[in-house]
């Protein structure tokens, strides 16, 4: 089976033009077949100040109103997807811009109220879709590039989780192809003591995880994405590495980073 | 030869929701392969007088300079571009929205100084470009949907007249199908008496063309436009047809709007 590549970075890569530019720069020197998805960052905070529209987080999380869903999506598939295609362009790679409404590739349904919030439009992700399109552009020598924003099927854009979205694609994927994905953010991997940058756990599999969360030991900014990632590993992704965007490349080769087993 | 329509909607379709929806249950009702491209409209200016952002225009033209190149791409590529394909999703079209930079599907060069006066990131379309990208995406059931923007190949994205971008599609599409470029907005058609909607002219050649002008028949802002679709057909295109958008049906089998021959 062919491998593609599943690569997520987060919002602090996007926030930084320099390190974005470098970032694009090691992805395009990566060999192979990539699907790139990246997160919002602080953009749209930046954006929805200079607007004058309010923004409420509860728990880390956009409340997305009306007015915030129009921000995210000028923001997040407009400014940020089109910029790194244009560079993506520039470095070689041709990119294809989508969030989940084009090609009706991610479906997802509104999130209903948790304990009474209304987190607005926000998506959760429907699960075991169809990734037929995955593969037809990946097969087109396209490397497709996601905004972390799906659709309803009923006309609404919703704001979505990256990390989640990555792992939706690369279970999709891994229908056709045998599937790596790595998930690129400002650590070093996953920290036995979040302050130490020297303690990455090298391999971590489900009883080891399950102990380090006992002890409280795994920052609580990393469990859902180590959530996703088993569930990815469990519906037939070959490879789940966690690490810092500058490490890309050794990131890849195990030589830096958390692998996911 | 398979038939394609490549459709072009002016900005004053976008601006106003119910035009907007309206027009694109009737796209979703034409038959067979289709494009659509879509201008930007009024919503970018509201927006840069939201954020604070001093817009000059010269002669009905936006100077895009860096502030403004990012509100177009915003507006354009992520609102505008977006919910189109949300709602053509839910109307049962599979819609892919693009920029130019998006698989590298039309690229342009930034327009030079043009009597001493400096456009900005506008870009001037190159002609002549590979088409086979277009006939994958058609061939794989897919509405593209494009908003007016292209890039330079060099990481720059450029603000380009959605006119032109539909009429090199059209073109690009020639060597694959039998196309059909139509140019709605909101009038009937190319008319005698600008003032009245029942002076169209239904057919028009080079020869009536150079004579309307030669007595100033035709409308200043319309001359670009039949300019674009005579230059369509010398390359290609079967037929080009220019109409309001409400009467898509009509204009498209000949009963409204003025056919270019």
């Amino acid at each position: 089976m062919e491998k593609v590549s599943v690569i997520k970075i987060g919002g602090n890569v996007i926030d930084d033009e320099e390190r974005l530019h470098s970032f694009l720069q090691l992805l395009a020197k990566t060999p192979g077949k990539k699907v790139l998805i990246h997160g919002g960052g602080k953009l749209a905070t930046a954006l929805a100040e200079q607007m004058g529209v309010p923004q409420k987080m509860i728990e880390g999380r956009r409340i997305t109103d009306v007015s915030t869903i129009k921000i995210v999506t000028m923001m997040y598939a407009g400014y940020i997807n089109k910029n790194i295609v244009a560079r993506l362009q520039a470095l070689g790679c041709n990119a294809l811009g989508l969030t989940g409404a084009d090609a009706n590739c991610i479906t997802a349904q509104k999130r209903p109220l948790i304990n009474g919030i209304d987190y607005g439009f926000v998506g959760d992700v429907q699960p075991n879709q169809d990734g037929s399109i995955w593969s037809n552009f990946i097969d087109l020598n396209l490397l497709p590039v996601i905004a972390p924003l799906t659709h309803d099927g009923k006309g609404q854009l919703l704001n979505t989780n990256a990390d989640t979205i990555a792992q939706e694609i690369a279970c999709m994927l891994s229908q056709y192809y045998s599937v790596e994905l790595m998930y690129l953010f400002e650590k070093n991997g996953v920290l036995m003591d979040v302050s130490d940058e020297r303690s990455v756990i090298p391999d971590i599999n489900l009883k080891l995880f399950a102990e380090l969360k006992e002890q409280n030991v795994i920052a609580a900014g990393m469990i859902p994405k180590l959530d996703n990632a088993f569930e990815a590993i469990k519906r037939g992704v070959s490879t789940v590495r966690i690490g810092r965007a500058e490490d890309l490349q050794e990131v890849r080769i195990g030589k830096s980073g958390t692998r996911i087993k």
